[in-house]
């Protein structure tokens, strides 16, 4: 990733090789010797890094140097390193999609996705379909409707709202691959009252 | 951990190592010079590992230096840097528990587990007691109910059986943390069919 200038954000980087080493980490056949050697170069890396960190988690921060608020987002974040990271779209009429390859790290049954990987991204897709600017959306339940497996590799994660009814907004959405859907999630997600009542132009 | 002889898996340390990295990644305040630095640490380790990669994901293998055969999966892989690695321990009475402390990596709103991560262990445990020996169950469906959010820290899980109906194992468990259950669910978990007629005394 480029900022505006063409320069790489160093933390965006170190993110992007850190997921190659995630994926190596577990791939990798290399002997002992070698793998105590890399051990020894992560190692030096989590020393230098340390020399000066914020306390606690991520959370979400104001935009300094062009870094994304949600930076540290276990999904969206780009400067978490367990993140893919999704990028989601939005289309005109407010459905979202996200198109993602998802590798070793992801695995459940061999050869596919964990399914409760699914159910991690089918919340984060279906919450960003309910969650409009301004108007933040929690979950208040998700059901999960498992077709078959997911194999690892490219899928694609679409989601919309069905419709909205007071406080809660009722979502839909999937997970495909090249041959069809393989999961289906419901969510209800809802919009906090102390919100709404800031809002809402009746008095109560 | 170590092994019979008490010697460190060296796969194992290392993603012990990768574990540690992602949390800095993440959290470091440290100075562009500095994070080129460690990049340039985790981009060696990366070349090291990749002289000797196995095609493809981990899968399932048959143990080989005491490597457990689930390694790379992304919750109980001792591996896989993502996986915190779970820990299930199971009663006698078939229910099953494990503690963790999900950090940094796992964020979705600032300071609290991402609701998604919740499905995702939430899946996992539940499917951990609907599996039998012998006897595999695939996910069906999974409803969470989100009482409130998750904060950052150690969590403990629990799951059991609540019911078995012919090929359909249900199962139920949740989330807490000190102040009590913060994410319910419920599974419907499916043995499939072909082992149950390899198990079924009964002619069909």
């Amino acid at each position: 990733m480029t900022d505006r200038n063409g320069d790489s954000d160093p933390y965006q980087s170190l993110a992007e090789s850190v997921r190659r080493l995630i994926d190596v980490t577990i791939r990798t056949e290399a002997g002992a010797a070698a793998v105590a050697a890399a051990k020894a170069n992560v190692d030096r890396a989590v020393e230098e890094l340390s020399a000066d960190l914020m306390p606690g988690s991520f959370g979400v921060r104001p935009i300094v140097d062009e870094q994304p608020p949600a930076s540290g987002n276990v999904l969206i974040g780009v400067r978490n390193p367990v993140a893919p990271p999704l990028v989601i779209r939005r289309g005109a009429d407010g459905a979202v999609f996200t198109e993602v390859t998802l590798g070793a790290a992801y695995e459940g049954p061999p050869g596919h996705v964990h399914g409760g990987v699914c159910a991690l991204i089918l919340d984060h897709v279906l919450g960003a379909t309910a969650h409009q600017p301004g108007r933040p959306a929690y979950t208040g339940t998700l059901t999960l409707r498992y077709l078959r497996g997911t194999p690892l590799g490219p899928v694609r994660v679409e989601a919309h709202v069905d419709r909205i009814d007071g406080l809660k907004t009722f979502a839909r959405g999937h997970i495909a691959d090249s041959g069809g859907i393989t999961v289906t999630a419901e969510g209800v997600f809802i919009f906090p009252k102390a919100a709404k009542e800031r809002d809402d132009d009746r008095t109560r």
